[in-house]
């Protein structure tokens, strides 16, 4: 699907449905609101799917790999190859996110999105998806870390899929990338969006020291005085000073909200693909739930760009998509709520009925 | 088991494989520290259970209820026949907690503990165990809430029932509660631990207003003044100002301990339980794991008490061990860790050996 035409047709989650599914759990045989947040996204999955019976069960990660020409600045601690070494490592079902994942009951969908190096021998065998866009970016403090049609590509690549994932049955999407480097993109999409300084969203990443922190802040200052992203316009951004890996993500976040199928927003990285999805298309911001709070500085200002609220707050900053799988523990509890909890009435239970006194 | 068996028998977990875990951790193929809190609790399950292949997946939660003399004093806005309503919800399958342990995988083990009302269909038809110390406590404003006998009994039950669903094979518990009127015993249970005044550890329970918040501070200083709880003999606090489920939590907990198998502590009643099962046994916390921070106010300070940092902080009041079941996910997700994700030897992959830079 093109671009356009994803981001043309989607629709925000449905005012209509949100409010039945506030009134019907407000009835639920429970102290009012006493479920706290579970009840404000169960609310919202109802919306979301236009159902009060949302299902979630059906669950998929898509963790997003691509290599970041910038790693030749010293901002990242770990060599680039670790990129095609941690893919080999989802392949074989040893890292993090396939503990995870199967600890939530997800598959994970690895993708190339452009790693540096050769990873057919993994595609072929069926173990991740080949959809390079380039074989790792440019070195964004020089010149535009991708061409626009690139970025476009790699955004519609995205979309299909989601969009592939969907039909199979999928109901509810996650995301999670692997590239070496990619919290310095990350950074600078934030600082496009957000007009921050470098200073205030270049974090640690894997735990650089304060010489290298300070570092990585010049080189994303660099990238954004030598590139010149348009806010606007957020293909651009993604081409000047973006990722394979990110743009991708932000493509699974308009592909699930075109099917109107909540997508588990994972940390830092990810939020950057959010933010280039809600650039594209505001309403899809109605589908996407964000995980946790990543230990990253600058996460707490993406999430506060996007308006929404993590669901964990558990000191993780490894990526993968390892906090969205935890969060979709959560976001099946939601729907478990809503699903199978009696009202007051069908559980024959007395309601607080004197005034003044709102409810043990 | 005689509680005296019991507490005596409690030991610490182990300080040794907590230093094995540590350094087999340290070797995953993550960036040193990025699963957080997620490595802390991988780490305290290897301890507990002194191996490196914690297993957590037969979990139960264990809800007891119980009622309380003291909600003729107006601290509660509902009636306290929603007790024995709410028991039969759970006894049908149609309340939070059981949604919710669905979503965990976890059974449902419901206890009555001294409902002020006959519950004994339900125990017939197996949907209950009946256990019960009492018939509703006594009004603690006026005297103490119940004998030492039973308090000693409510102990001792939860200790058994612990130690029987252990020898069935679980081995991850967790706790919650049912008890109109109940979060007054907790919060002077608190006061009587802490020292804190009557105002600062009363909180709105399910929806009080400020007036009848007033009055439940009141009410818990009256009870502390009329019994004078000894905090140096838990039994003495349990008997004068707790309630039958509250003694069943703490025994589930002591009872976990003493079989070194983890118990996932739910909110503001559980938390009450924890207090005491400290007071017995101070190696118990070991063993302990915080679901959640509660919406209710003095929670913070129980917590604080036992020196235990919460998973989860999503605003919920509800009890029933909704928080304990919505937290066993990530205790499963922490075990996954330590169980499945690969070292950097074993995956392949190259550690960042840059001095200086801890770690894209």
């Amino acid at each position: 699907m093109k671009l356009e035409e994803a981001v043309k047709n989607i629709e925000p989650a449905s005012k209509e449905w949100f409010n039945i599914a506030g009134d019907y759990l407000n009835n639920l045989a429970i102290p009012p609101g006493s479920l706290g947040e579970l009840l404000d996204l169960a609310r919202r999955l109802a919306s979301m799917k236009e159902t009060l019976k949302p299902s979630v069960q059906n669950k998929a990660v898509v963790t997003m790999a691509g290599d970041h020409g910038v790693v030749e600045e010293g901002v990242s601690a770990f060599p680039q190859e670790v990129t095609l070494q941690m893919v080999g490592n989802f392949a074989a079902g040893g890292a993090s996110i396939n503990a995870l994942a199967e600890a939530a009951g997800a598959n994970v969908i690895v993708v190339d999105m452009g790693a540096a190096g050769d990873l057919d021998d993994f595609a072929r065998e069926g173990k991740i998806l080949s959809r390079r866009a380039g074989s790792g970016t440019g070195n964004m403090a020089k010149g535009p870390a991708m061409s626009r049609e690139q970025a476009e590509r790699a955004l519609e690549t995205g979309i299909e899929i989601a969009g592939a994932l969907v039909h199979k049955g999928v109901n509810l999407l996650g995301t999670g990338d692997m590239g070496i480097g990619n919290t310095t993109p990350s950074s600078a999409i934030l600082a496009a969006f957000s007009g921050y300084p470098a200073y205030r969203v270049a974090g640690r990443g894997t735990g650089l020291n304060d010489e290298a922190l300070e570092n990585k802040a010049r080189v994303i200052e660099k990238a954004l005085d030598a590139n010149k992203p348009d806010p606007a316009d957020p293909v651009d951004v993604l081409a000047k000073v973006g990722g394979f890996e990110i743009g991708g993500i932000a493509g699974v976040i308009l592909g699930a909200a075109y099917h109107k199928v909540p997508v588990v927003v994972d940390g830092f990285i990810s939020s950057a693909g959010a933010l280039l999805a809600k650039g594209l298309a505001p309403q899809s911001v109605d589908y996407m739930i964000a995980s946790h709070l990543s230990h990253e500085y600058g996460h707490r200002f993406m999430l506060e760009e996007l308006g929404l609220r993590p669901l964990l707050d558990l000191n993780l900053r490894l990526g993968e998509g390892t906090g969205a799988a935890l969060a979709m523990n959560l976001v099946e509890s939601a729907a478990q709520v809503i699903n199978k909890v009696l009202t007051f009435q069908d559980a024959g239970v007395s309601k607080n009925e004197e005034p003044g006194v709102q409810g043990a």
